[in-house]
């Protein structure tokens, strides 16, 4: 038995690399991964490997794990095959760091409780209104096509009046539609900035824990930040890339920190922006989740020079799985990103596009708005309960207006790895301070829009015991 | 009544500058423009426009049209308002070619007969059968999150089993959704090769078309084709570029040319790159789309060594709307590519991945595309006689056996941006071959799959006319 057992790897292998889906030069699953997957013994599996590696197809390197070094092609002396891996990493686009890859792939797997997420749960999937949408969109379905450069023009339409209601006036041609907030920063990167530029951002932001400027080869610029948000007057200080500077910011229940920009600190910024000619990107992907009060009225409805470019998305009011966002600027500059969304995928899914239409608007967009934020409302008090309870004397954070974050201060720093996988290994899946800002080594951002009542107030305990333990 | 018509204008121009949606240094529609959408003479688009001269807010330039040159705010003194169209076009994207640009915002209008559109008719639109599939998908409707990086796992088992009746043998986790194969290139351009990379592709080809590699600093170098395709040898005797060099080609019903790489080539092929170390990327969009014979076997069936990246997509023989398309390779490099995916929109809409799930999975693929081809069959005989007819002693062709298009080659050479213009003024949408290559000004890309049976026969008997009238 143990004998058709290791068969059973040698051919998996043997297969992999044989269909090229395993090329020279990769580095195989570790042994005890194959245990696991195999269900079977390390003894097992390194007999398998000491096969493999008799027949020349791997080769073991101090240090480096198992590699595959040839295949049976290649054995026959046929040719010298192609080394993909060379070219691996070789693009000019930088990879993610290792944590947001660790989390990209655990987030989307069962059975963690997820206490970073920047998603609404499942509880609040509105099944029963996309049903009915669905249902609509399905009876009148007329062909998919590609749509029309900046997107279905309906849905621009739709999104112009649900703009208006909060103050932001537009027309469908200033409106390009993609595929979510990130494919707008994405665009935005590659076809708009100049090589070099400066970006400035709040410190901690989103935007750091992305290589999307950084590939682009701009130069982020953190700024200092308090409660009421962005310190303004760090700009005008900062005088070197005048030109060449863009401000990208969040004002509004920011991520990671839940903060929202004062508004007169709004004014401000958008004052000393037209001053010294810096346009903004101004990211309101969470601007519509206020648990209190409504926020101040958005950069972009005070802009009077077209100087903001306005980001927003339904995938955090919605759901992330439609890939449906939207840019509003300048015509010129919405038609050159329009023009490159083209040349990069030919838009977005026709399909999501008249979901998206139908949800904006059919009223159902307000009704589920005003029900998402009583929930967020009494989970965001769960957390904070929970928080003062477990974590007292260890922490502080303040409370956030809106969105789904709070910024957990620890008191003393930590190595934010450990935390992680201390944290994965009770089931745990936290997003710690330094994914958005190097030296936010004492914080952790914590969600409460996704976990359920019980996760949050368990996870929370937990993560109590393991600070403590860490200290 | 004249006079409220040029106020109309007025208005309008002043809103568009006041909102900031055109700015300054913007050039602003023509007087041709503007008089047809108000529908009045142009000597009220005169008056309306010398009007805002008068308050400073236009300015014309000799040769260069009227731009915007301030706006009511500057006015007042306030500040100096940013110039975005300084930074529009500075990007390291390069923009599309205009030709390419204006048949891409015409395409999506009605009212012109598309003789170049790589689309099946509406005709061909599944309606009724992926109603059936939207009914399954919106009864299954569980929570559409963000989905795993390389893509729903159901779908790429289902894409497998797809492959497998192909002659294609891989596993879902060498396997990338992408939004449509438009985006594999454009991930592949900016993640995986070397800046300065030398791409062998063929010429004429759809990818001179795009600014995809271009853009990323790929140096594009066509090889010459006979009627099996590319001439192999070409690759052998072009030796600068080793190791720095891929290979993309559309070896099965080549767009525009129609033309499938023979049994032979094919092996050579494989051969020459395996030896010469050129990776392969193989777009096999049109590959189902065989009308007379099934085509030889994919590259992808016979590779060995992961040297071939294969590409498939839903947009050909369905509908380009859900945006789906696959990339096939080494994990190692679908690692990769779907590292930057998640990096770039966080994956493609996962209602348009349901729907490509149940469509391979129930069957309907296949029916549907034993419709598809008997249709093509007819289309393609229609424009094959229409030609005949109209177009004899003037151009010659051969006739495809599978794909979309005809390569028409007029006997003398001829100004492709006339010819354009002439045809879209009698309502004609034409792809000059200029488009594909350089100095292909002697082709048209004549498509049948989507222009209807009246459409293509009137439309071939005046492009006939428009011919003889250049001689
Ligand atoms: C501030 C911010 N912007 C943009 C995004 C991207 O969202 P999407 O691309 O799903 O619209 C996120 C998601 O986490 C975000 O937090
Ligand atoms: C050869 C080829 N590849 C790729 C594409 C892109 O198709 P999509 O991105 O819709 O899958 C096209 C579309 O015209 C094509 O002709």
């Amino acid at each position: 038995m143990g004998n058709t057992k290791y068969k059973k790897i040698v051919n998996f292998i043997t297969d992999k690399i044989t269909r090229g889906e395993w090329s020279i030069g990769m580095k195989i699953p570790s042994q005890r991964e194959l245990a696991s997957l195999f269900e079977v013994n390390r003894s097992t599996v390194i007999t398998a490997l000491e096969e493999l590696k008799a027949e020349g197809l791997l080769e073991s390197k101090m240090g480096q794990g198992t590699m595959v070094t040839n295949n049976t092609w290649t054995l026959l002396g046929v040719s010298k095959p192609v080394n993909w891996n060379e070219n691996v990493s070789l693009g000019f686009h930088k990879q993610s760091m290792k944590m947001v890859k660790d989390i990209n792939e655990i987030e989307t797997k069962k059975g963690h409780i997820q206490l970073g997420k920047s998603e609404l749960s499942p509880e609040m999937f509105p099944a029963k209104q996309l049903k009915q949408i669905m249902k609509k969109v399905t009876g009148d379905l007329s062909p998919l096509s590609y749509e029309e450069p900046r997107g279905n023009y309906q849905l621009r339409q739709a999104i112009c009046s649900y703009l208006e209601k909060k103050g932001i006036f537009t027309s469908p041609d200033s409106i390009l539609i993609v595929s979510g907030a990130l494919q707008a920063l994405q665009l935005i990167a590659i076809g708009l900035l100049r090589k070099g530029s400066t970006i400035f951002l709040e410190r901690p932001s989103y935007v750091f824990s992305l290589s999307v400027f950084q590939s682009a080869g701009m130069d982020l610029r953190g700024l200092p930040m308090d409660r009421e948000g962005l310190l303004v007057n760090e700009i005008s200080n900062n005088q070197e890339g005048k030109g060449n500077t863009v401000l990208y910011t969040i004002p509004t229940f920011h991520n990671p920190t839940g903060i929202t920009l004062g508004e007169e600190r709004r004014k401000e910024l958008l004052h000393v922006c037209e001053k010294e000619q810096i346009p903004i990107i101004e990211d309101d992907v969470y601007g519509d989740l206020w648990i209190d009060d409504p926020p101040p009225l958005a950069l972009k409805g005070r802009d009077r020079y077209g100087n903001v470019l306005y980001l927003g998305s339904l995938s955090k009011t919605l759901t992330p799985g439609l890939r449906i966002g939207w840019i509003v600027g300048p015509e010129s500059v919405i038609e050159r990103l329009s023009d490159l969304k083209m040349q990069t995928d030919y838009g977005s899914s026709s399909l999501s596009q008249r979901v998206a239409l139908e949800w904006l608007s059919s009223g159902l967009y307000e009704s589920h708005l005003s029900f998402v934020r009583q929930q967020l409302k009494i989970r965001r008090n769960v957390a904070v309960k929970a928080l003062s309870q477990h974590l007292k004397g260890l922490a502080s954070w303040s409370v956030p207006e809106g969105g789904f974050f709070i910024w957990v201060k620890i008191f003393r720093p930590l190595h934010n790895q450990h935390l992680f996988e201390k944290a994965l290994a009770e089931g745990i899946l936290l997003n710690p301070g330094n994914i958005y800002a190097h030296e936010a080594n004492q914080y952790i951002r914590l969600s409460y829009s996704y976990a359920s009542f019980e996760e949050i107030n368990w996870g929370i305990s937990q993560l109590g015991k393991i600070l403590r333990s860490m200290q």
